[in-house]
């Protein structure tokens, strides 16, 4: 039996910070659950120089990564400077020599997931990403082992924090989006590029990486629909609110008849939803399993000391696997590697869903029937129309909620109607998840 | 390695039911995550005639619990027999064989826990009791591996189904908890004796389960305080709402300064809290980490099919730790056995808290200086009074919220308002869980 789990630590920014402060602040109470110490061995970045809030003893921040990958002292390596190339260069060189590997990246998983998981499971080495999706909600435990037992039927993740910060201002405070990105790019909450978070492809990556965890299927971030939040306005947030929904920007997975949707977008939610509640820079995840119902996850999605729980969360785990011999005891993609099958994923045309469509109108007689003998030639039924005061001779607005119809039916119909020589500017369409009544 | 794993289950009632329709539903899921088969080698209940709509294989079910203890081919056994002596006598005389053990029972863990941690920690083999706590909430899980790099500040849990189901249906119906539980009788939703969960019990099993896991200390049900709905009255749910507050039913526990809270009974928490909009049977448990932060799980506390899920992901657990020669990996408390230590429950009367306080008087002049003349004498202060409506020589309710105070200074106070001629009936006094301001 090892004496110690030796960990040596790649990326020393935001995530890596809190990694180190947990290792070292909670080193007594992860050794009494471990049984041995778990001891940060060495940190390597580019930068050795800034000062960082946390005191590492001297030599062991370094910026040679071989003083990882070549010392046999360490177990496991931590790769958390995130992007592409270097990041999967680090985690298979790490697994060439036999070492365990936690990661956080999930753009890399989302990407070259498969790349990883093949080599981790023919290596038989364990790859811990619980911190790839959620932060420090144990979001991939329950994926990978809790709800094991289920085949999941769904998912609805608010997986981007950024995104629901602003989009939870937008909603209490009735302010556009640019006003609100540039108030959280102060505040700290949005990058100086948002656009991985605000266009959805950070969900996108997140809600991958869980489709293949729950369905056993190889990660297929391309296929995954993505739009993101940019296009939003507060007039439709105040719509929605009087048909009693609330906006959120969802990864959404559905699994029916051997096939799964795969999609990321602003989906109106019934406010009674416990995910509706959820505001500013929280995640949640509803996962339905065919055994346990609904079950929701929530926390702080992002974040130094969050992240860095999860990344910790992994480090037990293998260490604890290292002791007993049991690395690989859970496949990476929990699945057995030979077990998992391409899944297909249904193309956004053919997913079924309810419609908010809102069409901007000059207001004279008749546009209404014309708009809805359209959707009607397209067999899209109307479940309720709203069409506050008239200004004969300006636009307003018509929104008009449909019944279950397809995707399909509903662009061809909008394509249609937006040539209308009535329509002043391209119609806005947010799906809507919830029962059809 | 093993070419299959074998399962005997003890007791086919309703949680037993549900996990032989996911084991014989879910087999080739279950296999394609495992690598083998798990496989439902026996069943056994005192009545094997009844039609439970589930059909086994000829020969499976029987009265025979040596059919399970003595067959070589069954690695894991499953306690769900409910109780305390019988229960108890299968788990030891399985571990005792060197099987591993699942059990969902809750009452036999708070009450005998620390013999039964003991035995499986001392033959190494692995007990999951995921099952135990919140239903098909992955909430054991969190506890000893997906929040295991986090001290445990405080954990706030609805947990159990039929007191927040009761709640719930007061809260929204304004009727009184006799009526409500009469109604939750006849829909299924409680017991024909419902004492354990409407008297705080069944709340107080599971705190103490995770209260053990958390901070690694014996589980010390005896010292955890209860206190049931049964007295909780719509008058009080109506003053919580006008103060901006729900009552549930909770599980509270709170570390410092080296030492535990422990605690079951009806708290006041702000209507914008997480926790606050769990409705009816469903189950929530937040945990505040140190790293983490706060984190929610939501989901079914209680069923044939959720807790059947949490079952089954524990077999999942241990069939992964058996075919790599890894059961015991994770000690039963989470923390290595030699490193659990007592920790000191605190005494209800030294916990600090907010109070809701509704006394009964006799509405006459100087009244209200003679009660919160007392509260004052005993270092009490008030935040806010609420006196509605004036009936000179009437009985009328006076209520009283006051700043953070310590229980027993509190409870002095009320024995003596209580004696006071002007108090017609004992003071109902609610603990508030929020900040004070």
């Amino acid at each position: 039996m090892k004496a110690r789990i030796g960990v040596g630590l790649v990326g020393f920014g935001t995530v890596g910070i809190g990694v180190a402060k947990i290792l070292l602040g909670n080193r007594a109470l992860i050794q009494r659950r471990v049984g041995v110490p778990v001891e940060l061995v060495r940190v390597v970045d580019l930068d050795i120089t800034r000062d960082r809030g946390v005191s590492l003893p001297p030599g062991m921040l370094t910026t040679d990564v071989g003083q990882i990958l070549d010392d046999p002292s360490i177990d496991i390596v931590l790769e958390l400077i995130g992007g592409y190339d270097a990041a999967k260069r680090v985690i298979l060189d790490a697994m060439a020599r036999g070492k365990q590997v936690v990661t956080a990246n999930k753009a890399l998983l989302a990407v070259h997931g498969e790349e990883i998981f093949e080599a981790a499971a023919r290596r038989r080495v364990d790859l811990g990403f619980e911190a790839s999706v959620g932060g420090g909600i144990p979001v991939i435990r329950a994926l990978t082992e809790g709800l094991a037992a289920n085949t999941i039927l769904s998912i609805y993740g608010i997986i981007n924090g950024t995104s629901n910060y602003i989009l939870s201002r937008m909603t209490s405070e009735g302010q556009g989006f640019k006003e609100v990105l540039a108030e959280a790019q102060r505040a700290g909450y949005a990058e100086a590029d948002p656009t991985f978070d605000v266009a959805g492809v950070d969900s996108a990556h997140k809600l991958s990486i869980m489709v293949s965890l729950a369905y056993g299927t190889p990660v297929n971030f391309k296929e995954v629909y993505t739009e993101g939040i940019t296009r939003l306005t507060p007039l439709d947030i105040t719509y929605a609110k009087e048909f009693g929904y609330t906006i959120k920007l969802l990864g959404i997975a559905k699994f029916s008849d051997g096939e799964v949707e795969a999609r990321v977008h602003p989906t109106m939610i019934p406010s009674t939803s416990p995910v509706a509640h959820v505001e500013g820079i929280y995640n949640a995840i509803q996962l339905a399993g065919d055994a346990v119902g609904d079950i929701v996850l929530y926390g702080q999605g992002a974040g130094s000391m969050p992240t860095g729980s999860a990344v910790v969360s992994d480090v037990i785990a293998i260490a604890r696997n290292l002791l007993t011999g049991a690395t690989g005891r859970v496949p990476p993609a929990s699945f057995q590697q030979d077990q998992r099958r391409p899944l297909r994923i249904r193309q956004m045309e053919e997913i079924v869903s309810l419609y908010y469509l809102r069409f901007m109108v000059l207001d004279r007689p008749g546009v209404l029937s014309q708009i809805s003998g359209v959707l009607g030639r397209h067999g899209i039924s109307i479940s309720s129309v709203l069409q506050q005061g008239r200004k004969e001779g300006q636009t307003v607005p018509v929104v008009i909620m449909t019944h279950t119809s397809t995707e399909r039916d509903v662009q061809a119909s909008l394509r249609e109607i937006d040539r209308m020589p009535f329509i002043s500017e391209p119609t806005t369409l947010i799906r809507v998840e919830g029962h059809d009544e």
